[in-house]
């Protein structure tokens, strides 16, 4: 297969799982307004229940869709699933982490944190699904050098639309 | 070799090259004082000819030690030499496209990009070595995870000895 075929393919679910919550998101916190010793809030409004559960959902679903299109990359449904929803649940918890990290800092909500926004989920993922399925080295670096460029991409295109409220 | 040993001592030249223009820095400015076109500087006093070069010899000089500790690892002095220099290089340019990135943000200089400044230097080392040496996807993901951890802790030490003026 392709190596920059492979990244992309590989990393599809991350991807939908991070970008999701935009449009899915709102509702109840996920920290319940609660906050942290430091007195600022843990996450704050930015994280939600109906975001996460939404890029997980839609995180695992792109999965399904992945192994029906090309079964002999998984082999099973099964170990597709799995794959998708670590993908899918690395990518949002390391959204979490990186808002918590935010919060500690100080930084507002939807302020941007070059290089956590952009390499903290990607990474996460990365991590989550190593012991089920990974790639070579060279496809990790890829990732790593091109997602930043289309994060930031496609967060002025959301911006652009209406769906974010600041360009990053 | 123990993987978790192999990722440290592979990276090594790169964490030096990062680390030594604290110490070694000072001097005339790389961007000789010339500003961007948006009317701040291209990088700021932080990065200097002396801190890169600096950093560029000690970093080539850590795999020549790393040589002669261990060869097998190498095979010959030049491969050793040439994967120091650009696991050096790579860290130090990776560091001036995050001044580079920090200053068109207007983030002050010395104030702490989270994620870019701990993550922006050891995936361009990474990226530069590649063609000649790299190590598997693992092992990435450990360096990735735990260099955040060491950066941080080092900053706060280098803090605390009274090298750097602010603790990131």
């Amino acid at each position: 297969m392709n190596p920059v075929f492979e990244a992309f393919w590989y990393i599809l679910p991350a991807y939908f799982a991070n970008s999701s919550p935009v449009v899915l998101g709102g509702g109840t916190p996920m920290d319940f307004g609660k906050k942290w010793k430091d007195g600022r809030r843990i996450l704050g409004d930015g994280k939600t229940w109906r975001g996460f559960f939404g890029g997980l959902t839609v995180g695992t679903l792109i999965g399904v869709i992945q192994y029906y299109l090309m079964p002999s990359y998984y082999g099973s449904l099964g170990l597709a699933l799995k794959l998708a929803f670590l993908l899918a649940l690395g990518a949002l918890v390391g959204d979490l982490i990186g808002s918590f990290i935010k919060r500690r800092l100080d930084l507002p909500r939807g302020y941007p944190a070059v290089g956590l926004d952009q390499w903290g989920f990607l990474i996460s993922a990365l991590c989550f699904a190593y012991p089920v399925k990974t790639i070579p080295t060279g496809e990790v670096l890829f990732l790593l050098v091109v997602t930043p460029l289309i994060h930031w991409g496609t967060n002025v295109f959301a911006y652009k639309m209406g769906w974010k409220s600041v360009p990053w």
